[in-house]
């Protein structure tokens, strides 16, 4: 046991049966189904070091450490319903949890998502969120990709990773900043994706290893074209060469959305790029084996493996 | 905001209506109606300090931080069902996580309990659980207590604080700290009283501060007899008297059930005390207001004031 994966795949192991579980560990949430509507189940944690450091604000760790768990609901296509807190905090700071829920408030306000339950405890910081959503269209899981069928995401890549890999005191690390610190979580769009879509994840572990889980679940491979992926206007002035790889497909906290459908549906996809503002890209194609990547036309071997806790990248 | 309680207050007033919500913050755990039913959810931190020391083993360490959990689900009178849950590790240690799973596997088994969702995360050891029941027969509130109710606990009190205060390498540590670390939830217990109880909750924080938590959303008070305190048969013999108040009433970690009901239940609850060979005690009587303790028929003020992480006891 190595890494997260093999920590989830031992989980899995650990079964007992209950007739109302549609999907336990193996996708960003778990489902479950009552009175013939699915509900989806996820939980996170956010902790100083590897989510958020010491120049985040309050505000910006309450809108961060919820919107990280957001993504995991929009990931699966559904509406975020509730939330429960449970918060480790090293003193009672009446002006911080109120900054860290002003940070909150507004996201639980965007989305209509409503605390029902919390717990505290005194110790080194660290916010456990689980969030509880409802299907509406279909559930998006990871599973669905077929052979042929397009592979897309959201936004722009590595914007996080490069606030991250750029000097604090520079005016690019001040641009990608906003990434890292206060990400949207897609939402309505995975909502609109859920009417079509046949598989997505969150990108918030890099591309490189979101994808191949996709690719994993649906028990299919893939091809994706690295000249294709979307880009920040400033991101190839600001970060050097030899780390565009790693912020573009193996650094996480993108928090985007990857997912695949059949190619009918490219219509739709404008459609919803409109809608939103928001750029939507074809980077690949689902094949039946292999994982590989493709620049200038030629094969490609990426050097980086995607985020894990217990790993570097 | 100086308690765990002003905290909670606070995320009360972050309210966002939805229709499915019965019962958010205030209780042990919160309820949701979906399909004529109802669901319970609660989510707590273990950490190493309060929660569990460094001479708890895995096992002993996954067993407490669910039986904990169990224990809020068996205060609402509820069926436990399903478990998320967020792990902090310093280190991925395979053995550490196979141990901590044979000490959790056990309870889960007895009480049919499906983990359906987990997070791990690389800093000090921390575990939050979320657990989801759902209603058999009514669920236990804290605010059903009425003037004249009897006051009752199950098992005895302050063992685990007992084993807390006594050194470790002594006789009387030994005898007790099971109760500390390997506690017992009484969710059949607690089942059964839902048929009947008028309010319930579980004595996590000590009595004194649970039974407060029950006047307060009851809006009533309290006389409590200290001398019907039920003790196990060695804690007179192992407890200095100086240290006797705190354990039994101040001290936390009990994870015993404290309920109330009509006095014409009594015969329902000598069966239940029969049929689950556990020690059912009358402690008391719901008063119109006021909280008040007796002793030797004198009134008693205690000292102390229940468990808060961000207070001393």
């Amino acid at each position: 046991m190595k890494s997260e994966y093999d920590f989830l795949r031992y989980l899995e192991k650990i079964k007992i049966f209950h007739k109302n579980i549609v999907r336990g560990i193996g996708d960003d949430c778990a489902v479950l189904r009552f009175n013939n509507k699915n509900y989806v189940l996820t939980t996170d944690t956010s902790l100083l070091g590897p989510h958020f450091t010491k120049d985040y604000t309050p505000e910006e760790i309450g809108h961060k450490s919820l919107a990280t768990n957001l993504s995991d609901i929009a990931a699966m296509g559904c509406i975020p319903l509730y939330a429960l807190y449970a918060i480790t905090l090293p003193k009672m700071s009446e002006s911080w949890i109120k900054r860290f829920f002003r940070g909150t408030k507004k996201l639980l306000q965007e989305y209509n998502v409503s605390i029902i339950g919390g717990d505290t405890t005194r110790g080194p910081l660290s916010i456990s969120i689980t969030l509880i959503g409802v299907q509406k269209h279909n559930i998006l899981l990871r599973s669905g990709a077929k052979k042929g069928h397009e592979i897309y995401v959201t936004g722009t890549l590595g914007n996080a990773r490069a606030a991250l890999v750029l000097n604090n005191t520079t005016k690019g690390h001040r641009h990608f900043r906003k990434y890292l610190v206060t990400p949207t979580p897609r939402v309505s769009v995975g909502l609109e994706l859920s009417k079509f879509a046949s598989s997505c994840i969150d990108i918030s572990d890099g591309l490189v290893k979101d994808l191949k889980n996709i690719a994993i679940s649906s028990k299919k491979g893939f091809e994706v074209d690295i000249d294709s992926l979307p880009v920040d206007p400033k991101f190839n002035h600001y970060v050097n060469p030899e780390l565009r790889e790693m912020c573009l497909i193996g650094g996480g906290e993108d928090y985007e959305l990857c997912f695949t459908c059949n190619k009918k549906y490219i219509n739709k996809i404008n459609d919803i790029s409109k809608k939103y503002k928001l750029k939507i890209t074809k980077v690949g194609v689902m094949k039946q084996s292999g994982y590989s990547y493709t620049t200038s036309g030629k094969a490609y071997k990426p050097s980086v493996h995607g985020f894990d806790h217990f790993k570097d990248t």
